[in-house]
């Protein structure tokens, strides 16, 4: 997909929200554990039930890895009822790879062209021959870690190197990287303020934003900081999305917590459209 | 496995060899080809050939994902194959994986508990809380990237912050976190001769070296840099091991460089023990 027809989806449907396709056996309705694939019903039901409301759906495969075969088998079902039944849907595979060239290579394919996705998340620390592999492909995004959500953010993505924090060196040095514009970058919503600055390295580029909600960040801060005049946001929620009912009723609740966050995202689009 | 169960298990077969089982369909013996599975297939081969030469092996997790489910199933039946015919074996899976805690978590349970692999590969990025979910493993180890044998290592990882390169400040700051005494460190031999710096701020850990041979390094360098008084060393092939021949005697090829490296490595030990 391109970075234009998601700008288009994200105007067409008032929203720019991503859901966190993050299936715990252990949260999720008792009654679908009786079924053949459980992590896919789950899957279906809330695609089923919020497609209209987002523009983005993101599985994080550590929650797939952890049930081995099976995981993975759903992971691949989820992946092909989405791009069989809503092709205008950006989908993200949250996988955090990086290895060395040819084996970073090897992951692209495993996202790209085995699974087809349209983007999948790179960590940045072993640089710029582990990431341009995956930046080699044509409409497909590469969506980098630069500050993320979690505590640990604070360990080294905001130690000082060349007179600024290491996350900005990472933006600053990603941008010289052959098919940058293939490049996003994950920028945590804990720290709203801090995207001004991120503005002002990459102004241009799409931020996917975790931690709105469950993760203590605040919506309208991101937008404030974060927004660009064609959006350059994708606001992710996982947990308070899918898990906002673990009865039967769980797929219309996940839908009306989806819906109060795009009703949200339509009025800060009214400043950007 | 505990560290104690690897060292005596490095002083009986005299040899810190480390063998990377990163399989690529386009480059193994044509005539595996016609088997039901190409990629178990020769990894089992090398693994019947070269077991006695060897002390640890390491499938690197994107040769499997590039295959889909059937890649998946692959990594598992070599996994399995391993734990039940060598259990004496110390398995790593080369996963380069971190994401926030309880998603770590998940990661580590892939690993540990489904695959159930000694040891898994991560990246430091994310920082403690993305690590430490990791090291909670009892008699599990967790194989940090600190220095890596690619040319992006020169992107971030050598970048000066608080008066020093960013992945000695990942060695020392890591040395804080809950139970790091499961910690091991990826360096790469082709900077053999920071090894000795290495060795000051974590005498005591193993260090996983790629990088011998096909990218360069020496095995004389790393272990006279980097060896400690219980070796503290694997070392790590992978192509330049198993794809020694691409015909049929490709195992047999396989074990006659597994043991050149194997009676170097002999050679080394006798100053060590």
């Amino acid at each position: 997909m391109t970075t234009n027809h998601l700008i288009s989806e994200i105007k067409k449907k008032q929203s720019f929200l991503c859901i966190g396709l993050d299936v715990d056996l252990d949260k999720i309705p008792q009654h679908l554990l009786q079924k053949e694939d459980p992590i896919f019903e789950f899957n279906k039901e809330i695609i089923d039930a919020t497609h209209h409301l987002c523009v983005a759906y993101k599985p994080n495969t550590a929650f797939y890895e952890a049930y081995g075969l099976k995981g993975w088998r759903a992971l691949e079902k989820t992946i092909n009822y989405l791009n069989e039944n809503h092709p205008n849907i950006f989908t993200i595979a949250d996988a955090k790879r990086g290895d060395i060239g040819n084996t970073s290579t090897m992951y692209a394919k495993a996202f790209f062209e085995d699974l087809q996705f349209d983007s999948v998340t790179v960590a940045p620390y072993m640089g710029k021959d582990s990431v341009e592999p995956f930046l080699a492909f044509e409409d497909k995004h590469t969506i980098m870690l630069a500050l993320t959500s979690n505590i640990g953010a604070f360990d080294f993505q905001t130690l000082s190197v060349n007179n600024q924090e290491l996350y900005k060196e990472v933006l600053e040095v990603s941008k010289t990287w052959t098919n940058s514009e293939n490049l996003m970058y994950v920028v945590g919503a804990t720290k709203a303020e801090f995207l001004a600055e991120i503005r002002q390295i990459v102004p241009d580029s799409f931020l996917l934003v975790p931690g709105v909600g469950a993760q203590g960040g605040n919506l309208q801060d991101v937008c404030k900081y974060g927004m660009n005049d064609t959006v350059g946001l994708l606001i992710n929620s996982s947990r308070g999305i899918i898990y906002a009912s673990n009865k039967e009723d769980f797929a219309t609740a996940a839908a009306h917590k989806a819906q109060d966050l795009q009703q949200q995202m339509a009025v800060e689009l009214n400043d950007c459209f």
